[in-house]
């Protein structure tokens, strides 16, 4: 059983991470007791800002010997609840964000070296500053860490291309739930020795232990990029334009991003400053955004061709190609504000789902009729990453209803009603959010048995006294 | 404690498996109780070769009730002998290789789902057939099956661009030490429900289950392809030319191998039908393969201007790029038959290791001076993945010597040197051929604690009786 930490630990915290690493003051706690999405509070013993990896073992140690709890944090940017402590205020809040420089970056290796508490946009500029490219990036990049980037295995607008944050990490750091140090930092790019811990430390959402730092893959910085905006008859359609684009211009397609008529209205309605991409209106939209090495043709050039023939073959309905970085930019606001826009309109249920990619548009019109004939009135908002076979679906309320007391009596069917029909696609009730806490109860109910019996043994295996994030990602027994 | 195979449950799994599936005769056995390279043979109660993963499941269950060692094998080409029982006795053969249907290939979502005992020559040609292809490939493609490829996390040569087996597993069917079935088949892009446990299958060696089936990312066909073959002075300006290749032709180049003067010269003595590739000599030698996609310039121009660029600027001594495919295979077959050509020339010590990128052309050059130096009379022949930091050093005998004899004596010494060199570069003892049972002495003495303890810790709460493969990847304690 976990125990709350007694005076005597406190103290002894308090003296190894001094007065700016050691903070019971509720002013000073209050901003990391809550989550982004303002669905959970909880509270802390203390908060305890480590600089260095020895510091966070010393931690890790004494709490492992005294059964007490931690709950590691990053940028606070969890969507599922996932740094957020639980109510009981035993736990100790461990935030990484002292630690956060970047160590190193060599062009040579295509690799960078950044602690947990580096912030994904400085790691873009450090990444630039060498002629080299960190490519993966999302909404919250501004605070988003690398810790908790690699803690929930992050995903982005630029999987398609590269992968989610797995296939970035070349290295980790990380102390393990006795405290001891795994020393996993040196960049390999092939290494066959056994089991690969790093494997089990991405997206295991602090549970499994504390990462302190990554090495990180980087790439080339593109020669020409370019930015499009399609609009189309259907999602089928938009799967189609895809391939025919990535197979015209190879691995070059980076981004393609759904977006619905009414996501688009939203944002339009919404977000000051925001214009209609295209003359006429389109059931649903595409932003494209491929790139090109420095001696190919010009990306711009390239993606006006392909999208010039696939207009020609009816693949889309009509396409702007942005002339300008300020136009590109302006696209890429219009997809990224959707989330403000839902947000401006009250509170949804919302879901982060994926399906094999070829399911995806039939699982959209499928799933969007389901929901909008058992629910009456409710509203479905679904887009994303296409190429990913991920969608945001999102549920609104009734327009006359009272969001709140709608919520309240529906969520939790809405819910059960999309995620069965993830699972007869074969799909994944999380796709990049991770589990949490806010997706506990749905992993309990969907989840297949044996994977998560083999999940809780690996659990109990490494972390035996349970410190390490609990209530989180595993649902109890 | 293991125990060897009862009568009553041998003719359980007689009458379970039939007679194509069940076999005690040695001539059907024998085949499979030696090592590719020939350095361990064993011994087994009994040959099983399930033909579902039902089967499968049957037999792991009834053997870890039983408490009775399994030993799986696909195309039983390991260099480590990952797949040869020991000589007790008391194991049963697991062999996949009547499980080898390739169950569908979905151009649409760049899909092929196979079973495990699927060869990897056959999975190529069912690609190739819906216009994809399975972006990885090694020698020993004509018997290499996709379950031996995932459970050691193989290689090959273009893991420069698509990384190896475990960046191409979307999912992965396997029975689980206590026979229950992980059904993780469903090719999702994105999936973040908690541990990643098909990560903890690829590279296990099957010492925490049998997979039975994967699902594979394919990638689209290129459009054009070009090999070359390039002679310069140095590893150092091999990585060099790397460097600058990838700046003009960003990911399309897919193969950097890198030969030395002394392999070039061993394969053009040995193997019948080899030319020289270029009219000088040269210490060092590369063989670049690049792609093009559909739209793009032609990958023959492209490379053949970016290689004459590379000349121009005093990165390379000269350079041809070949005119026809029959030339490109017989560039790449100087290149692959390095192995063959060293096994004309007697045993050699191998080591298969990884260093980081940047440091592979000093550790090459300084590796390959100690080595010299120490054991008098010995040559280093070192080749491999420069791009993956990946090289096969290799050492022979002194000229004189009696070859056996010396390996008998200084095999141990000479490894030992190699890994400690390795070790100081940061890199790994086992860069794609895994552990199996040739290097668990050198694990044992190189691994940190640290991360041992953890795959221990994940072995018996995986399989606490350890049935599974016991004897390879982790040193006993």
């Amino acid at each position: 059983m976990l125990r709350p930490p007694s005076p005597a630990l406190l103290d002894s915290l308090a003296s190894l991470l001094g007065p700016r690493g050691f903070s019971r003051e509720a002013e000073a706690m209050e901003p990391w007791l809550g989550d982004w999405r303002g669905r959970y509070r909880g509270r802390a013993a203390a908060l305890l800002s480590p600089a260095t990896a020895a510091e966070v073992q010393a931690i890790v140690g004494r709490c492992a010997e005294a059964m007490v709890a931690l709950v590691p944090q990053g940028g606070n940017t969890s969507m599922v609840g996932g740094a957020t402590p639980d109510v009981e205020g035993g736990a100790l809040l461990v935030s990484l964000r002292r630690m956060n420089s970047v160590r190193s970056v060599s062009a040579e290796d295509n690799v960078a070296v950044a602690e947990a508490g580096a912030i994904l946009s400085d790691l873009h500029e450090a990444a630039a500053a060498a002629g080299r490219r960190f490519p993966l990036s999302l909404g919250a990049k501004g605070s988003a860490t690398v810790g908790g980037l690699v803690s929930t295995n992050a995903g982005g607008t630029q999987v398609l291309r590269f992968g989610p944050m797995r296939s970035l990490v070349l290295g980790l750091e990380a102390v393990l739930p006795d405290g001891s140090l795994f020393e996993g930092l040196s960049a390999l790019r092939k290494d066959n020795r056994g089991y690969d811990l790093k494997q089990l430390l991405i997206g295991a959402e602090g549970t499994l232990g504390i990462v302190t730092a990554a090495s990180l893959k980087l790439v080339a910085a593109p020669g020409s990029h370019s930015v499009a905006w399609v609009g189309l008859g259907s999602p089928a359609a938009a799967l189609a334009l895809l391939r025919r684009l990535e197979a015209r211009l190879g691995e070059a397609v980076e981004s393609f991003e759904l977006v619905p008529e009414d996501a688009l209205a939203l944002v339009l309605a919404g977000i000051p400053g925001t214009r209609p991409p295209l003359a006429a209106s389109h059931r649903w939209h595409v932003l494209v955004e491929s790139v090109a090495p420095e001696s190919g043709r010009d990306a711009v050039d390239a993606l006006q061709e392909a999208l010039a023939e696939a207009l020609g073959e009816g693949l889309a309905q009509d396409a702007v190609v942005a002339a300008s970085e300020a136009q590109a930019a302006a696209l890429w606001r219009l997809r990224e504000s959707i989330a403000e826009a839902e947000r401006v309109q009250g509170p949804s249920v919302k879901h982060d789902v994926s399906v094999p990619v070829s399911a995806m548009p039939a699982f959209i019109e499928q799933a969007r009729a389901a929901v909008e004939t058992r629910f009456d009135g409710a509203r479905v908002v679904a887009f994303g990453h296409l190429g990913d076979g991920n969608v945001h679906f999102n549920v609104q309320p009734p327009a006359g209803a009272t969001a709140e007391a709608w919520l309240a009596e529906q969520a939790g069917a809405v819910t059960r009603l999309v995620h069965d029909l993830v699972g007869e696609a074969g799909g994944s009730i999380s796709a990049e959010h991770g589990i949490g806490q806010s997706k506990l109860a749905e992993l309990a109910r969907t989840a297949d048995p044996t994977r998560l019996a083999a999940l809780r043994a690996i659990k109990s295996a490494l972390d035996p006294a349970g410190i390490m994030n609990p209530g989180k990602l595993l649902p109890s027994v």
